[in-house]
């Protein structure tokens, strides 16, 4: 188990991100409509295949070609909330991976109770920040991952902790949103959710290093970080990876 | 009053900007689907918290957290221009600023009778073209902007007109909506709704010149203009302002 | 007929080229909601007026004021799906040119079904992949366009072939959206259907290849690409073609 001695195996996340890159996961988003464009680029970046559509018409048929789903609910409505409920049955029946991300749950009391009906839908990961899961209970086998200046990735009592990434991520809106589709491209090419869940939290830390080592600001840093997702390697990682547990 | 003696307190407009820094309002936008990200790249830039939402569910529970409101009517449909109801509601009873931005409704009839119905509403700012204006009667308590080469703030039989500015922005889609935004980020910050406006429009204005100094042409002159409004600062806006009134 | 003799009038597609800058044709563009900024700043950089609005409400205003219209599948949802049908109406009426981009279609066997409707309303180009041209069938006087690695654009028993372009395309979201909106262009300012679809696929394609001497990867190609098509002259398309037909 990867978590318990990333010491020994520091490998494991330029695996898994060569997976990706290889394997090329299709990665379908219901997504916040602020962010598609830039959800849709880095997974595209990253090596995955990203797909968008929350019509309530389609969804299913694009959710079924999927290797894994994010769900976001930013700037959620009652069309993207069916599609959810569709396109997270085809997750459940056909057994991929799902990300949920609340996206300012604590915002909106009305999207913090889907929030909680999804977690009981079992996603296989959970993106959260405090605030969000002050008001969210999680279920046992859903990998928690609490984003902060450290991310926190919890699974079956064990806690994987990635202190990589920069400030700059917060002034660019949608960073957020695609560590969640990073997180469900990762777990579409590896079935050890918690070791998933960390190597894409830290690949896209890593490339958010990399990419403010170029970047004038927020705006120059948000093609710097796609530009980095795409020329990772491994000796990037291993350089820079502050991880433990 | 600032807009009275420009050359006497040429401070205020840096004093806002640092004010916005310093504060970080929140402002939630009901804006058009095409640029809902450079708008809140844009805020996120200068220094305040954008939010976006236009579903009717939710739009209330974020305007009741924000401290100024951003109203466009572009990419105008059912549920948005519900949305807008509801927004302004809330607006109205907290007495938080919000600015109009009518978004091309030469171009379409029902979006120019529905801006009309938002003016008697009374907004803090309208920011429209010539050609709007055209179409809208002004109610006395709205600081008008007529946006062009010159843009000409008027409120209470007093006009400051701001001179800065660069063509590229014509070519970006967005940047006339992301003026909107930082208007409602600088009545945030100011009660004099006046120098306000005009303070927003001349930082926007400036960033815009010093963007455009590194830019070789349109696709890179939008991330060099939020690099700019991160970066801004007193000097750069002593320097460049062209503002009269 | 420029398409039977490329050798001797190699300056057609620069001609047309500088009448979409001096006409500026508006191009109305349905879109899906992903790529609605970059497919706006494309139209924009190259010389022509987008808008955008998909509201069942305007859309037939808007397109009252356009020059043609693109009707993009991707993402299609109810609403988009009765706005486009009232938009072709509003093309058919004007006899004003419109291109079809199934987007997909091959994802979603409803978008497909939809797809052939509108190509039984006869737009003047099609554009899709070998996989969605196996689901359609496209009547005579349609202008085909069939991309891949090197573009086929079939009328009348002709075909061009266009071999510009770069990988990098394919790792950002919108570009073949894009090249849907600039045939649209290309089309509103000359008769020639077959001239002007396979001049505007040269053109993006052409800028592509400017666009990647400067990129360091698929996040600051996007913006490269707008300099250089907002940049393009008739040298760097007479240096750079690789037209057969």
């Amino acid at each position: 188990m990867p978590a318990g001695n990333w010491a020994d195996l520091p490998q494991w996340p330029t695996s898994m991100l060569e997976r990706v890159r290889k394997q090329a996961p299709r990665v379908h988003c219901l997504m916040n409509t602020v962010v598609q464009k830039l959800v849709a680029d880095g997974l595209s970046a990253l090596g995955a295949i990203p797909s968008m559509t929350s019509s309530t018409e389609e969804v299913q048929d694009f959710a079924r070609k999927a290797d894994a789903l994010v769900v976001n609910l930013g700037t959620l409505d009652k069309q993207r909330r069916e599609a959810i409920g569709l396109a997270v049955d085809v997750a459940a029946a056909r057994e991929i991976p799902w990300v949920l991300d609340p996206a300012h749950c604590d915002y909106s009391p009305p999207r913090a109770r889907f929030a909680q009906d999804l977690l009981q839908r079992q996603p296989t990961a959970l993106r959260a920040n405090a605030a969000e899961y002050g008001l969210l209970t999680v279920p046992d086998r859903v990998v928690a991952v609490e984003t902060g200046v450290v991310d926190h990735i919890s699974f079956a009592g064990q806690t994987i902790s990635v202190a990589n990434g920069d400030p700059l991520m917060a002034k660019v809106t949608g960073t957020g949103c695609l560590s969640g589709a990073v997180i469900a491209a990762f777990l579409a090419v590896d079935d050890d959710r918690h070791a998933a869940t960390a190597a894409a939290m830290l690949v896209l830390g890593v490339a958010a290093e990399k990419a403010a080592l170029s970047a004038s600001g927020p705006g120059s840093f948000e093609p710097a970080l796609l530009d980095a997702l795409a020329a990772l390697d491994g000796g990037d990682i291993l350089e820079r990876a502050k991880v433990t547990g």
